[in-house]
C-alpha cells in the first residue's frame, strides 16, 4: 500500500505556508470579497502529468475554513492529461481566494516531482531495479518531497540522518577506512538500521562485505565498473548506484544489475506542473 | 544596497530544516566520527553560476556548532566559475559533515535560482524593465527564495497576501469588474499598499485608470496588445506583463515598453546548481 | 467591507492569552466549581462606547471549550449603552469561569479602542479625511488594535515594518537627505508598496515630489504649515498629518486639507471600556 | 528586593513583538540605510513620570543585533523629568532603526503603568497598605504590565489562574455559598495557596472566617462598610478592597483600615509616557 | 471535586509525545496495514493497581485520528484487578496501531504513580494527614505525574516555582536566617501564596513563627523531634514532614500529628503498572 | 564512541523543563536572594551508581544563566560512590538556586536509568549479547531515557516507529500473517531500515526467514524455545528475546544464544538515583 508521511507533520507544512503567505491578512480579499459570497471552482491540470498533492491541497483549503468542501477529481498518482480536474470546490469565496496560491503551490510541486520520477520508473520498466530518491530535498519540504516521488512510482532512501546509516566519501576521510568505519558502526548503531558505504573501488567493496554493511553505494561508477561490483557482492549485499543519472543513462545503469539508482534531481531540480484554479461564481 | 529578509526568519528556517535532516541524531556521524576529530573542508561550485545563499550556509553550519569557521570565498550575487570555492570551513567534523546536506540543499536552490534570474536579467540588458519574483515558492522558504531572485539581480514583487494588493481574474469574478473592484480596495486597505488589477482588455485599462489604480497586470496578452496598452496607460499605472514568459520571448516582451516582467519559472522550476562539500582532514 | 485580521492569528493570540491565565490550571474553579454544573451568562457593556472583540471574546470560549454557546447581542462596530447585552453565553460553569478574565480582557482593550477612535471620526464629520492609526500598539496584539481602530470607524496605516515604506527623520539623519532616500526606497523595494517620507520643509516637500514619493508625513506641523504643504503638493501625493492630535485639535487639523491623520493615542493610552459577565445558574 | 518576571518568559515576549513588527523584514530600513552604517542615539522621556521596561527595551535591541549597545541612563523605577536620557545607543543603524519601535513600545507601556502606580502609592503615603495590580492586563503582556506595576511601588495580585485562589461572585453563584466554597477549596487546592472569598455583607465574612478564609475581597463596598468589616475580621485574615478605586478615593479607602486596595485601572487603562528616540549619525 | 490540568496543557503533551513517537510516520504500520482496515482492542490491565491516565490516553488516540472510538471501562482513579478492561477502541487499525504505545506510556506511568500513592494514603487511614507529592517528576510531565498523584488520593504540593514560596535549607544559607527569609517574602511576594519555609531546630521554628510564616517543613527530622515541633507550633502554622519517608515509616510520621508528608518517590521513582492493549480483527 | 542526541534537542527539552518549573518566576528565589548575591555549590550523589546527565544538568544551568560555570566532578558513564561530586557550580545565587531542581530531576532520573542498566550489563557479563531499551520511556524523553541507556553500558532499540520496522503481535492480527506481513515491509519500507517481525513459533519462524526478515523477536519465549529457535535460525536473522526480563532470570535468557534482550524496566520503571545540591555561600 502507498506510504504517506504523519498527517499531523502535513498539516503543520501547510499552516506554515499558509501563515507565510497571508501573514496579517490577505489584504486584497478582505478588501474586494463581501464575507457572505460563495464561490466554486476546480483546479485543473494545465499539462499533462502526474498528480501528487491532492491530499495536502485539502488539508489547505480545510485549514483556511473548514467550509470549504473539496472533492477530488482523481487520486494522488493518477495521471493527469491537460484540461483534467484535479479537484472541485465550493464554498466561501474569501476563504478559497485566499487559500488558492499556497493549495496550488504544493500540487505544482509534488505533482512535479511525481511527473519526474514517474518517467525515470518507466525508464527502467521490466527490469528488478528501484527508483529512489535522495536528501536533496528543498528544506522543511521533505516528507512532501519524498511523499511525491512514492506517488511517482519511486521508492524512498532514508528520510534523514537518523533512520539510516550512510557512510559516505567524507565520513571514509575522517573514520580510517571502510572496515573501521562499518564495524564502529555496527557495534554502536540500532541494530533496526543497516548500514551502507560508499565505496569506489572493488578493494573497497570486499572490505565493506567483509565488515559486515548491509548495502554499498557506488558513487559515479562506469558502466563496467558496476557490473563487475554486482558480480563481485553476488547479492550479498544491496547495491545503489548514484551520480549523474539522466534518463538518457538511467536504463543502461539498471541493467548493470544494480537494486538500485538514486537521482538526486528527482526533488532538487523539479520543474513545476502546471496547474490552474477557476473560480464560476 | 541589497534587500534580505530578517535573519531572525532565515535562522528560524534554517533550524527547521537542520532538526528535519537529524531528526534524534545523525547516527552515522555519531558511529563513526570521534568527538574530538576536527577536519576542514571547502564548499565547491560544480558548474558555473550565480552564488546565492551563502550567508544561509553560513547560518547552518553557525546552528550546528557555533565553533565551525565558515569563510566566504566570494559573496551573495557574485559569479561562479566550475570549480570555485564558495566557503572554507573547519572545526569539528561531527558538526560540519551534520550540517553539511542542510546547507547545500539552501546552497543548492538559492544558486539555482539566482542563476536562472541572471539569465532573464541578462535577456533584458540595456532596457527600462525589472524581472519580478512572483508568490509560486516553495512553501515555507518564500523570503529566501525571493532573496535569491534579488541576488541574481531581478526585483521582488510582493512578499504575501499581506503587503501588496493585486485583484486578479478570481477576484474579478466575484466582485462585480474592474471599477468596483478598484474602488473597494482604495477604501479598505492600508494607504502604504499601490493597488493593482489584471485587465485583458482596453476596456478594462481605461476602468482602471478611471477608479484609481496604481498598477496593471496584463496576463498572456500578445506582444501587439501590451504595446497598445503602454501607450494608452501614458505612465499614468505601472504595467507588468505576465504568463508563460520564457528567456525566447522575454526580450520582445521587454520591448514593448512595460515596466515589470514577472516570471514564475524563477521560483517554481529552479533547476539546482551543483554544488558540494569536500572534506580534507 | 470590513477588513479583519486572519482569524487563524487571532486564535493563536487567544490562545496564547488563555494560556497566560490558566497555566497548569484554574485551581479556584476545580476546586469549588462541580464539573457537570452548567450555566448561563450575559455579558454586560457598564458605560457607553463602540464594541468592538466580540469576536475574539467568541473565540475565547471556544478555545476553553467548543461546547460553550455564545450568542453576539450586537456587532463588532455597533453602538454600547450602558446595560446593553454584549453576548449570552450558556455551557459548563467552569469553562466559562475560566475563560471569563481573558475574554473580558480582549473585549475591554478593543472596544476602548474603537470607543475613542469613534470620538475622533466623529469629530472630523463631514470632512474629506481619514483618521489613521500608528504601530505603537501594545506588543503581541497589533493586528486586534489595528482591528479595534477600523471598528471605531478609523482606517489602517501599515501592520508593520515590512508592508509599507515610511521613511522618518532618523532615517533621513543616516540616508543623506530626501531626495537620496525617496530614490533608494524606489529602487529596491516592492513596487507593490507605496514610498512616504517625513518632511518638515517646504524644500523637503518638493524634493519628495521630485524624487517620486507617493505620500508625505508632516509631523508636528503648525495649522499654517499644513495649509501651504496641501496646497504646494496640489494633490501629487498623499498627505498625512501627525503629532500631538488631540479630540480638540484634530478638526482643525483637518480642515487643513490633509488626507490622513495619524493618532498615536488610540492604540497607546485607549481606555478600557467597562464590561462584565454576569452568571446566573 | 525587586521581583522581576522570568527573563526567559521576557526574551519570548521581546522576539514576539519585533517578529510582528519586523515580519519578512524592514523594507524601508533595507533599502535607505547601508548596511555598514553605524549610528548613535538617545531614548528620552518626553514628559515626566517613573522608568519602567528599560531591561526589556535592552533586550528588543539585544535580539535584533546583539552588537549594539546599550546603555541605561537610569534604571527601573527610577523618576523620569521631561529630556531626561533613558539610554544610550550605539551600533549598526539599520538594527537600530528596526528594533526601535518595538523598544519604545514596551517602554511606553510599562512607564506609563508605573507611572500611574506611583500616583496611587503616593496618594496613600504613610498608610499600611498596598496598592495591587488586577488580572486586567493587555493579553499575553501580564508579567510586564505586573512588573510595571512593582516598578512604581504597587505589589502583585495572583499572576493568573493558577496561582492563587480567589472565590468570586460568579464562583458564589454556582458553589453554594460561601461556607461551602472555602471548604471545597481548603480540601481540594494546594497547601501553598492561601484562600480568598469575595464578600458582601457581615455575614459572608463571618462564614468565610469561619470556614477558614486567609482573606477576604470587599468589592465595591462603601467606607462605613468596610471600617466595619475591618473591625469584624480584627486581622484574622488580609482584607482587600477593590472597585472603582479612583485617585480622589483611593486615600479614605486606605483610611479603613483594609490591607491592600487593588486598582484595574494600573494595567487596564494606563496612559502611555511620552518617550523617543533620536539618532545622531 | 478532582482537580485535574488545564486540559490544553494535557493536549500538548501528548502530541509532542505523539510527534517523538512517530516522527516522519510509522513505517511498519503504513507498510503492513491497509488504510481501510478497520479493528477492535481493549486495553487491559495485567497486574492490580489503581486506574490513572484514561483521559490522557483518549486523547492520544483523538489526536492520532479523531474517528478511533474510546469507550472508558473504568474512570480515573478506580481500583484495577488483573484483567479488567480499562478501554475499548475501535476504529482505524493504523491509527490505533501508531497510538498504541504512546497512550500505553501515559497509562503505564501514571497508574504506576496513582498506585503506589495509594499504597501510602492507605497506610495512614484514619490519620489527619495528607500525603503530598513534591517537584521531583519527569521533567516535561508534571502536571501529568500530579494529577496521577491526586488520582491516588494524595494532594498536590505547590507545581512549580511560581505558586508557592518554600524557603529550603539552600536558600537560608544566602538569606541570611529564617526570621530575616520569611520577612523578606512576605514583604515581596503576592498575598495570594502562603510563605513555607525549611527549618532544622526549635531555634527556628520560633523564629518561622515569630516572623509569620504560614507554614514549616520539617525535613528529615527524628520522630521526638517532629512531636516535639507539632506541639511549639500549636496549630499556628502548617507543618510537612519530608526526607526518607517509606511505606514502612509514614504511619509513625504521621502519628506525630505532621499535617502533611511529602514523598518524592511517588513522582520520582513510580513502577510502571503494566498494561497493554490487545487487538482483535 | 558514545552515541548522544542531538544537542539541539536536549536543550529544547531542558527549556520546557526550566519553563515547567519555573513559570513567570521563582517567587522563593526573587524575595529571599539578592540578585547580586553570588555562591558555590557541589552536586554530590548520595548512593552508588552510574552517572548520567551531567551534560543535561550543565545545559540547564547554562539555560538558567550562562555566567553559571560547572566543572563536572566525573563525566556521564563513570561510576558514583555515595558521596562523590558530580559537579562543583559557581555564579549568581539566584540562578542557581532556580535551575537547581530541574538539573537534579534529569540527573536523578538519568543516572537511575544507567545504574539499572549497568546491572543488567553486568549481569551478561562475557556473553555476546548486548542489553537493549524500547520505546516504553517517560514521554517527551525518549532520546535522555535512552542516551541514559548507554551510558549504562546498554544499546539502543529503534529510537522510534519511524526509524525501525518492527511487526508486532498486535499487527500480525490485521496484516494476514508473517509471510505477507515481511514482504509488505520489504516492498514498502526505505531500504535503510532492517526488517524485524514477532514470532511465536517455530513455524513463523521458518515463514519470517523464507521472507526475508532481517531480525526476529521472540516475546516471552521459554529458556527451550529460545534455545530451539537460535539453533534453528542459525545466523540467518537476528534474535531478541523479549518480555518479563529481570535480573534473576536475564543471564540464562542470555545462555540461550540471543543477539539481543531487550528490558522495558530499563526505562518505565528506574529508580531514581539520589543526588542533591549542596549550596556554600
Amino acid at each position: 500500500m502507498t506510504i504517506g508521511p504523519s498527517l499531523d507533520l502535513v498539516r503543520m507544512i501547510v499552516r506554515r505556508a499558509l501563515s507565510e503567505d497571508i501573514g496579517h491578512g490577505d489584504v486584497t480579499t478582505q478588501a474586494v470579497v463581501p464575507t457572505a459570497t460563495r464561490c466554486a471552482g476546480v483546479i485543473l491540470a494545465r499539462m499533462p502529468g502526474v498528480a501528487a498533492g491532492i491530499e495536502v491541497a485539502r488539508i489547505a483549503f480545510d485549514e483556511a475554513d473548514a467550509s470549504v468542501t473539496f472533492n477530488a477529481g482523481t487520486q494522488d498518482g493518477g495521471g493527469l492529461a491537460a484540461g483534467d480536474v484535479i479537484a472541485r470546490l465550493a464554498g466561501p469565496a474569501a476563504s478559497i481566494l485566499t487559500a488558492e496560491r499556497t493549495a496550488l503551490n504544493f500540487l505544482q510541486r509534488m505533482s512535479g516531482i511525481a511527473t519526474l520520477t514517474r518517467r525515470y520508473v518507466d525508464a527502467v520498466a521490466g527490469l528488478e531495479v528501484r527508483i529512489l530518491d535522495t536528501r536533496k530535498t528543498a528544506p522543511g519540504l521533505r516528507v512532501l518531497d519524498k511523499w511525491a516521488v512514492t506517488l511517482g512510482g519511486g521508492s524512498n532512501h532514508r528520510f534523514g540522518l537518523y533512520d539510516g546509516i550512510l557512510i559516505k566519501d567524507n565520513h571514509l576521510r575522517i573514520a580510517g577506512g571502510v572496515a573501521a568505519a562499518v564495524r564502529a558502526a555496527r557495534s554502536a548503531a540500532p541494530h533496526s538500521l543497516k548500514i551502507q558505504v560508499e565505496v569506489e573501488t572493488l578493494g573497497q567493496v570486499q572490505q565493506a562485505l567483509d565488515a559486515g554493511a548491509d548495502a554499498l553505494l557506488l558513487d559515479n561508477m562506469g558502466l563496467a565498473d558496476l557490473r563487475y561490483a554486482v558480480e563481485a557482492v553476488g547479492g550479498r549485499a544491496l547495491i545503489e548506484a548514484s551520480g549523474g543519472v539522466t534518463l538518457a543513462t538511467v536504463r543502461e545503469i539498471a541493467e548493470t544489475g544494480v537494486n538500485y539508482i538514486s537521482v538526486g534531481a528527482l526533488t532538487h531540480s523539479p520543474p513545476a506542473l502546471d496547474i490552474a484554479l477557476e473560480i464560476s461564481q
